[in-house]
Formats: structure tokens, C-alpha cells, sequence
């Protein structure tokens, strides 16, 4: 794509997330609909639903011929990385958003081919948008991100998901205990700011496409490394335990995770 | 003390605190000096000291008979809970301060006769100060609290102390696993905060008086919980694993911590 096209798409996406932030805004103190999927801890709302709907409207009549995969199932069946693909998480952290409405994340992905194109992280309350791709850079609410210092993980704060920490999945004890300190925040898209703006070293969760597909394309742009828990390259259609962090923790974590 | 009287402190106490955040934040992008105490995990700034002297120094100014209880030592040593005790905590979540320049509090409390008075608890960069006693009733930015839903753990999310949890200590992995889910914040005024807002459903660490002295009066006041971890009454001078919660969470909590 021309840079004067992606820059289009740019503008449009981030008109439509400003606009799905303040829907969100207008309904937050209001009573929410709750519905558990999976389990008690698994919750989608009303308001993840509008949103959604909201962002497949939008897509639909901005890329009629693309695919759209999103969290909620309003989008397309999604079986190959053919051609372009729409990825959105209309509400990252629902558990967040019902308890604490806060901490939670809006996310928007567009890959081409398999290839990410543009990434968009929005943390609703903290006021943070995370936007770019590899040809545009990175951007924090329209700044280009600082450098992200390639710290090892003895010298940083690592973010965690909560279950896998409990279970010791992958030695994930190991690794908080080698680093200077684990965060659990409940939210992907909380998580993969933070590591972006270099608050935490790196972070470790089980995610599916919507909850890594944005994050990815910028942490990418970066340098940062996001690959599965194991370090094998990540299938923007799949779901699994995945390593984000600095190139430095990448490696420190592997090696624990493998012992 | 008469409420006027109090009323009178609380507006000196909140200049204080807005100049001292001041302070902070214009400080805040330059290179840190950065000391361990008693571990590598354990860090102390100049940035920390410089605000602990600041307001003993405006303490000692406007009440020059009380004692200070003050983290970095610039206080006084305090033996004994009789008469008026500041306390204070310049920069509570040092390591946050220093890794992430976000997710900090300076906390000052008020005791006289081992009662408290008046508490302060400020999220510096998040814009928060919960502030109040049990005269005045408790404000978040000037506004007053909105009362706290007595939730019980299985409805809540919990805030845990990182190492309490990869250690097990109490039973803390079953308590995790009966809430909704842990969140790890790593300062214990940024967690005091999320309890009185009804982001978390109680908080659990190992704490010393300048973590809990502020946060006590207000949570109190609130209605909340704040007990040793065995649910024994907290002592303002002691450094012990502290258990804060709504009633019902903090029954439950109990319940699993005896197991």
C-alpha cells in the first residue's frame, strides 16, 4: 500500500476508535447486561457486542471486500490469512470493565496477506492510543514512541496472566521470581501498552487473534519480540501462550521456560 | 478536634500535597538516583528522600509538637502511639516510580492518640487523592465516595502482593482462585485506591505504617476491613502481612487463611 493511502486508512480508523471510545464512555455508568461464555470468568456485556457491531459497520462500508474477525462473532468466519483481514477486540478486558470499568482496551488490527499493516491499542480510561505499522512507525496519542530500551528481564517488571501464574505453567514462577517484580493488570491490551511505553519488560499470556493481533504489528514496529511461549513464530490465526518482551527477556525467558 | 479545626488542616494538608506532586512531576523525566536497602528489590531514590524532606519540613512548620513516622527516616523514631503522629510515605511503589514513572502514591496520615484523623492517598500520575477521616467522611478528587458494595471474593477482583503469591503464603493461591481473578499493582496506595473506588474487592501484602497508616483511616471510614492477616486489630506501628476487604470478602478471606 502507498503511504498516502495507509495514511487514509490511518486517519478513518482512528476516527472510528475515537467515536466507539465515546459510545463507551456514554454508556459506563450505566447498568450493564452481563453474560458468562466459557466460564464465571469469561464474560462478554452488551456493550462488547454494540461496539463490535459498531466496528463491523464501519469496516464493511470502509473495505466491503475484506474479512473481519472479531472477539464476539459478529464478523466473518476467518479460515485462511488471505488477503486483508480486519482483526478488532471491541472490549480487552471485559472482567476489567465490568468490575473496575477501567483497564480495559479497544484494539484494531489490519493485516494483508498474512502481513501486518496498521495496529491500534486504545486504553479507554488511561487515555493512551498506541497506533502505526511498519510503515508508518509507532505512535503514542500521535507522538512517535521513544525507543524502547532493550532491558533483560533481572532489570525489569514483568506482566503476567493471572491463571498461568497459578498454575506455574511454563515455569511462569521461575520467571517472575528472575525478574524484579510480576504486574498482573487482567487485560492484553493494558499488558502490551505497557510494555510498549517500557513500564514492563515484557508480558506472558494465553491469547487469541484479537488479543495480540494490533499489539503485534506495533510491537513489532518496535523491536520488540512476540512469538509463542516456546519461541515459534506466531500464526496471526491462532490461539496459544504467547511471549511478548524486549529482545534482552525474550531470551532470558525462553531459556527458563525450556529448562 | 473541632471540624472547623479539621477542615483547616485538611486544606493545609491537600497545599501540601499538590506542591509536592508539583515537585515530583518536574522531576520526573530526569536520571534518577536509585539506591537498594535491604534487597535488590527494595530501592530508594533521591527523588524520594528530597520528598520526604519537604513535608516533614512543612510538618514540623505547621505542628511542631507532633511526632513524624516517616519511610526514608527523616521523621522521628516513634515508640509509642501517645499524642499527634504524622505519617508518611514520599513515593509509596518505589519500583513502579523508578521502572515505569507511573503507578505510584505519597500517602500522609494523621493519628492522635492512636486514632486516626485524617488520611491522604495520592495516585500521582493517574490524578487521584482519596482524602477524608472519620469526621470529615471520605473524597475522591474533592467529591465525595460513593458508598462501597459490600461484594463478597467469589464476585471480586482481588489485589495480592506478588511475592505473598509465588510463595503461597496463607493459603493465597486459593484465594486467588476463589476471586474473580488477582491483580498485581505493586504499590500498596495504588491498591488502597482501586479497594475504596470498588475496583478491587480487598487487598492483600505484607505492610509497614507509612503503607497503611493513611489508607486505614480512610478505608475504615469507608466501611471496609483492615485487619492483620488472621483478622487481628492492626497496631498503626507495626510491619505485618495486612489483610484489607469489604466485610464479606474479608470473612471469606479469613476463612481460607485458617484452612
Amino acid at each position: 500500500m502507498e503511504i498516502n493511502e495507509l495514511k487514509e486508512i490511518d486517519k478513518t480508523v482512528k476516527g472510528w476508535l475515537h467515536e466507539s471510545r465515546d459510545n463507551v464512555l456514554r454508556k459506563i455508568d450505566t447498568r450493564l447486561k452481563v453474560d458468562t461464555k466459557t466460564s464465571r470468568r469469561d464474560l462478554v456485556t452488551n456493550i462488547d457486542k454494540q461496539n463490535e457491531k459498531f466496528l463491523v459497520g464501519k469496516i464493511r462500508e470502509f473495505d466491503p471486500d475484506a474479512k473481519i474477525l472479531g472477539e464476539e462473532g459478529f464478523g466473518d468466519q476467518v479460515h485462511s490469512t488471505d488477503g486483508r483481514i480486519w482483526i478488532i477486540d471491541p472490549i480487552d478486558g471485559t472482567m476489567n470493565f465490568v468490575k473496575q470499568r477501567n483497564h480495559f482496551a479497544i484494539m484494531i488490527a489490519l493485516y494483508e496477506d498474512g502481513k501486518g499493516v496498521l495496529g491500534y491499542v486504545m486504553d479507554v480510561i488511561g487515555k493512551h492510543l498506541l497506533s502505526g505499522g511498519p510503515d508508518l512507525g509507532v505512535f503514542d496519542n500521535g507522538h512517535p514512541l521513544p525507543p524502547v530500551k532493550d532491558t533483560s528481564l533481572r532489570e525489569g517488571l514483568i506482566g503476567l496472566s493471572g491463571p498461568m501464574v497459578l498454575h506455574n505453567d511454563y515455569n511462569m514462577v521461575d520467571i517472575a521470581q528472575q525478574s524484579l517484580g510480576m504486574r498482573i493488570y487482567g487485560s492484553a491490551g493494558i499488558d502490551i501498552i505497557s510494555v510498549l511505553r517500557g513500564e514492563l519488560v515484557g508480558y506472558i499470556s494465553y491469547l487469541k487473534p484479537w488479543d495480540f493481533g494490533a499489539g503485534r504489528i506495533l510491537c513489532e514496529t518496535a523491536g520488540l519480540k512476540m512469538t509463542t511461549i516456546d519461541g515459534r513464530r506466531l500464526d496471526v490465526l491462532s490461539s496459544t501462550p504467547v511471549l511478548l518482551a524486549t529482545r534482552n527477556a525474550h531470551q532470558d525467558i525462553l531459556t527458563i521456560v525450556s529448562k
